[in-house]
């Protein structure tokens, strides 16, 4: 299963927030064995987001979207999305049902709040009021991380996909003097290999096979100035 | 000005580590008037980069890459760019002869250390080996922080844009009780508004005059529950 993920707001193209919302989701679906093809940060604007949505919409198995849920003008995420789907906004009634049981009352919410794209199953927001949506393969969620990682969770189990081992192994010696070993470990194991240099080279061994990937680590730690 | 950002790297994807890189250059562009329109991050496979910066590079006025330069066999960003721009990989000597000059000897470096698509003005690596390029409005740029912020300040000067100013007014009271005081302050003075719940609510306001933006802020600091 490959995911893309699109996270919507000025202040994270701006330089005002880090996107740690990414990094969280990423991890998660990673661990799950999905393989996240694309993160992609798009301005609070509804042609950019429905644009983007749907190129990805039909790239990718599924597209998590956070960010740009609420009452205010600049959260404009769900109007994107029925945009990128070609479907209408309306409120949605099992939405605004769960809100009351959960003490809002309708009079209350301000206009819009359960406007989802027709045809969405809402999804609950156990930290915060705007409910978000999965219509198609499109999951949408808040954007504050205590509410789109509480919603995250209760869909989790929809993303699936091949469980990877990683073993990292720390060089101290130049990337460039250990592309030699680079090779053989490549070629003598079923293996991906990552190198990541900065000050010490960190090289991450990942395959399906847990056994292999433990046999190419311990190879590589007798062959490499293994970093303390 | 404005410009897109494509960060390369598996560990991105993999929520092994967060895209500081992106916070950092989108801060900095966006304190010279800049605005960054997106920021996507794509793994270390040609196609993929390639893609992306094809499209990036004729919808945008530039495109920053950064991540995936070096020797190993997974750092194929220059490849990637090459190809985008259907150009060749090719020694670039200015880079080389800067490379020699800094202490490297030609016999030591390893093949396609100064692989460049064709017609590059090559960036130098203040921090590391591997030089940048910048060729039509692309730049691209090292992963490992310390030489990608170094390298972008010897390029920083290539992006001007409109200087905003932002005030940022932090309100104790839920988004939707803000919501006619927003509009209000919306309609009064000519700044953009964004909105930020997580506890209190940020609300920003951005104008190119600092003056009106200044006035905005006071006039809503008098008219909400401004937090401690």
């Amino acid at each position: 299963m490959n995911v893309a993920i699109v996270t919507v707001g000025d202040e994270l193209l701006a330089g005002r927030t880090t996107n740690t919302n990414a990094t969280w989701l990423c991890e998660r679906l990673d661990d799950r064995g999905v393989s996240v093809e694309r993160v992609t940060t798009v301005p609070d604007r509804i042609d950019d987001i429905a644009c983007v949505v749907d190129e990805y919409h039909t790239a990718y198995d599924a597209v998590v979207v956070t960010g740009g849920l609420g009452p205010t003008h600049d959260d404009v995420t769900m109007e994107a999305v029925a945009t990128a789907l070609d479907r209408d906004l309306e409120e949605n009634e099992e939405a605004l049902i769960w809100l009351e049981e959960s003490g809002y009352s309708r009079g209350d919410l301000t206009d819009g709040t359960a406007a989802l794209p027709t045809g969405s199953r809402p999804l609950h927001n156990e930290n915060g009021v705007a409910p978000g949506a999965a219509v198609e393969n499109i999951y949408v969620l808040p954007g504050v991380p205590s509410e789109m990682k509480a919603m995250f969770e209760s869909i989790e189990s929809e993303f699936t996909g091949i469980q990877t081992v990683r073993e990292t192994v720390v060089a101290d010696e130049p990337e460039s003097a250990l592309l030699d070993r680079i090779t053989d470990v490549r070629e003598r194991f079923d293996v991906a290999v990552g190198s990541y240099p900065g000050g010490s080279v960190r090289l991450v061994l990942e395959g399906t096979d847990a056994e292999t990937v433990e046999e190419a680590a311990a190879w590589l730690r007798e062959r490499v100035d293994v970093a303390e």
